[in-house]
């Protein structure tokens, strides 16, 4: 199976019905598969070579949402880059996977051309609305004088894209993932997430993230409309439903907090909406009833899932948030999604008893090919056919998981992944800083908060604000810490290693449920 | 993707579910899991060997369905047989898969016997209810008592079944579907068709048919209820729906005529019926509007599909029954099922403008390895990655196909696919006979019958009825001509083949559709 596919499915059953809304432009599929196949040639001419990499480094529009198409159709992989990430983390994506062309849009068109200067070899295309700035080739002009090409996707097995998330070893890792991967993922969330023709779906997500790009995959599947914001907005948002009457849409709790509690709440008609996935954490119980009690017609269904099983690992039905016999759910993850065998496992890959804590295991055809160029990296996350997810959780007596930890020294603010040795390794960079730990503390606002726990050089010195502003230079804004703590030494154990544990416990001591 | 992943998911998130229902005995998700573990561990100790292949003669029962997922759990592939095939046809089939044990139900423990004396070798098995006959291991017996062992089904490519099928040469054809074949088409099947946890489906047509197993695979994936009655049977059918409050089913249109017009028809509820999928045709406008005025709860989708294929390949959803602008749909088969990529194509495999009529092409993930032993046959039905169905049809600028004739020389009589060759091999083994053409004419109750057009040999004599006999010892019945028509020569053409066009205008000239 081949991604291309979804959209020549598309465009054959539903040739005239709305594909995508950015803005006041909007495309049926007949249009869009025209685009693809013209585009696919554009890439070429730009010096794509089949099995090459291309970079897309943008906020969401249409254009990048057909890219995610025509870089498989020009026979490439895409490299959906994070748009928070700092220009140096950019630039070591970019040299690992030896990209040969980046598309920007407007607002990354600076950054690309800083990129162009430091990689030798790296072309730049623009794919923003408006005026194509000197320097950058312009996709759409291209795109408008090119022919349409033949798919030159490959098989199923071949690369269809690269996400990088940050590494436990503080690099960026490049999860590879194939046509079948994205497929089969996207086939397991069209019943799962009730996709359907009919399906409007806004996207708020950005298409860098798998929660960005499955779910363009599998509404692609069934033909459904997708309407593109460039980012989330709380008034963007609540606008754009009520303008497209949107009637699903994604949201992390946290971005599902400012709807609700936004001023301009009232002024927005948001009942065509009639399901509403959210992820990264179970809704506390409070935001339920409210959300309940203010958006009447949303049905809620939590989803839980990693960019190394392309999209979903389990999620919890509407049905099981409230009622008899659901309290125990309505703070798990939910049950495994339709065709991913999961489960919970020890250290040496053995399923554990129901009610036990262990890690999240996964196996199937949604698992990655492996992180790019990284084998060590692969070995250690592929085991046996399983996905160690690095997430542990325990199981009850229905198959309901309820994460409890993160095995991966990893902290969630605000639905983003930070993974601490990341931020470790940029602060210890700071010429003043002897050691350093960073912990997720808890926020009202975002979930959780990236805290550095430093330790200076003797005789050294140095104050928060100096440690932040070097992490500004290296890492993305929103990994850098929020708070930093000078201590005359670290916790260590008997073994010489950093007790984060009790680093934490000042913090989470009297909180209830220790996510990290 | 394994097939036994569907019943592990099942298992783990639906245990208290009811899972089987065969009669009056009803079995849940547990349950059902633990069986097929020492189902899987009894087979082994009837000889069953890793990549072995156990053959399966019986009517539908929850035995039957266990052991679609209890065969591959032993690390074997089934073959589940036609059970409606003349005992020479089902030598030919086990003979030819080299199947090491054969079980069946009381039904076909004669045969089975039978063909134990002739085929060394080969273990029966027992899976019927009731006493188990003399020379027979006892399935449920030995299963009791065995332990239940691990999954040891292999990996997504491995075999999990041969099906076979009569063949254009007048051979049966092993249609060999892998566990990934299986899996994906369940994938694709439950959004098409909209199976749901708590769908309660109506089993009444063969686990030999790709329609019988296909949704059995699909719906344990999800985790629904299988009402399982041994064939179809009207009375039978009614009061499974009435008394198990089924809410799906699929009929062939002589099935669903049967009910329709059944004097018994008023005595039972079948107002839990939400679903049905009917297959093999288009339903005449007539039948569907009585069918709308009998049956106002029933939403009617047509499927359209090919064991090549593990399932289905088109689907005509219910509201392109009725209303504007679906005159022109609900003639045609619908358009392609989520995740299968669908074309028409000319004789060379080129894709065909909208409207013009060519053959029906299928690629990806649901597309057969191949057919067992039989490189020729392969390699004619899988050309450059398609699987070229013998399907005649053309496609509206909706993606909607209408078939409209065979490419392969085949009758649909009832639902069951009859090839003209096997027939006409077995009337020309007449001592009487010397030229022998079979073709399909129009019949009010299968929609098709086998009709012969025999030339007697100089000199030779011979009546219908004794052609007929003579067919009955080396075919299934329903394959033996309903009529046999004598000529003095064949009409044939400049190049001296028979003219089959010339034969069937006398029985279908005035009817519109031509289907043979």
């Amino acid at each position: 199976m081949r991604v291309t596919q979804a959209l020549i499915s598309a465009v054959q059953t539903r040739p005239d019905a709305p594909a995508t809304v950015d803005q006041d432009r909007q495309r049926n599929w007949r249009e869009v598969g025209e685009r693809v196949a013209r585009g696919a040639s554009a890439l070429r001419s730009f010096g794509v070579a089949p099995q090459g990499r291309v970079a897309v480094l943008s906020l969401n529009n249409d254009h990048y949402f057909e890219l995610l198409f025509a870089i498989p159709w020009a026979g490439a992989a895409v490299v959906p880059l994070n748009t928070r990430w700092a220009q140096a983390e950019v630039a070591q994506a970019l040299a690992d996977c030896q990209a040969s062309v980046l598309l920007v849009d407007a607002g990354f068109a600076q950054m690309g051309q800083a990129l162009a200067a430091q990689l030798p070899g790296l072309s730049l295309g623009f794919i923003g609305s408006g005026a194509c700035p000197a320097g950058l080739v312009d996709y759409e002009a291209t795109l408008s004088t090119s022919p349409p090409m033949a798919d030159a996707s490959g098989s199923g097995d071949a690369l269809w894209g690269v996400f990088y998330t940050g590494g436990t070893t503080g690099h960026p890792k490049g999860v590879m993932l194939s046509h079948t991967n994205m497929m089969v993922a996207a086939l397991t969330w069209v019943p799962t997430m009730h996709f359907a023709p009919d399906t409007s779906y806004l996207h708020l997500v950005g298409f860098f993230h798998i929660a960005g790009a499955q779910p363009a995959m599998a509404l692609t599947l069934v033909g459904g409309t997708h309407v593109i914001e460039p980012k989330f907005d709380a008034v963007g948002a609540m606008r754009a439903i009520a303008q497209h009457r949107v009637n699903y849409c994604l949201f992390v709790p946290t971005m599902l907090n400012m709807l609700l509690h936004h001023p301009e709440f009232d002024r927005y008609d948001l009942t065509s909406v009639q399901h509403c996935e959210y992820g990264g954490a179970p809704m506390p119980d409070a935001q339920i009833a409210l959300a309940m009690r203010k958006l009447p017609t949303w049905r809620f269904i939590q989803g839980y899932g990693q960019t190394e099983a392309a999209g979903l690992v389990t999620r919890l039905e509407w049905d099981r948030h409230f009622g008899e016999g659901t309290a125990n759910k309505r703070t798990s993850a939910g049950c495994a999604a339709y065709g991913i065998e999961m489960r919970i496992v020890d250290e040496a890959g053995a399923q554990l008893p129901r009610g036990t804590v262990g890690e999240v295991a996964v196996r199937g055809a949604t698992v990655m090919l492996g992180y790019w160029n990284n084998a060590d990296a692969t070995a250690a996350a592929l085991r046996n056919g399983w996905l160690h997810t690095g997430d542990g959780a325990w199981m009850d007596d229905d198959g309901y998981i309820t994460i409890v930890d993160r095995l991966k020294d990893m902290i969630v603010s605000g639905g983003e992944n930070v993974f601490s040795k990341e931020v470790e390794n940029a602060v210890t960079q700071h010429p003043a800083v002897q050691d350093c730990a960073v912990i997720g503390i808890p926020d009202a606002k975002w979930g959780e908060a990236v805290h550095a726990v430093v330790v200076l050089k003797a005789g050294a010195r140095a104050d928060a604000a100096s440690i932040v502003a070097h992490c500004r230079t290296l890492i993305a804004g929103f990994k850098c810490p929020r708070s930093v703590e000078f201590l005359g030494a670290m916790p260590l154990s008997a073994a010489g290693k950093v007790q984060k544990g009790t680093l934490r416990e000042a913090y989470w001591g009297g909180q209830g449920r220790k996510v990290n």
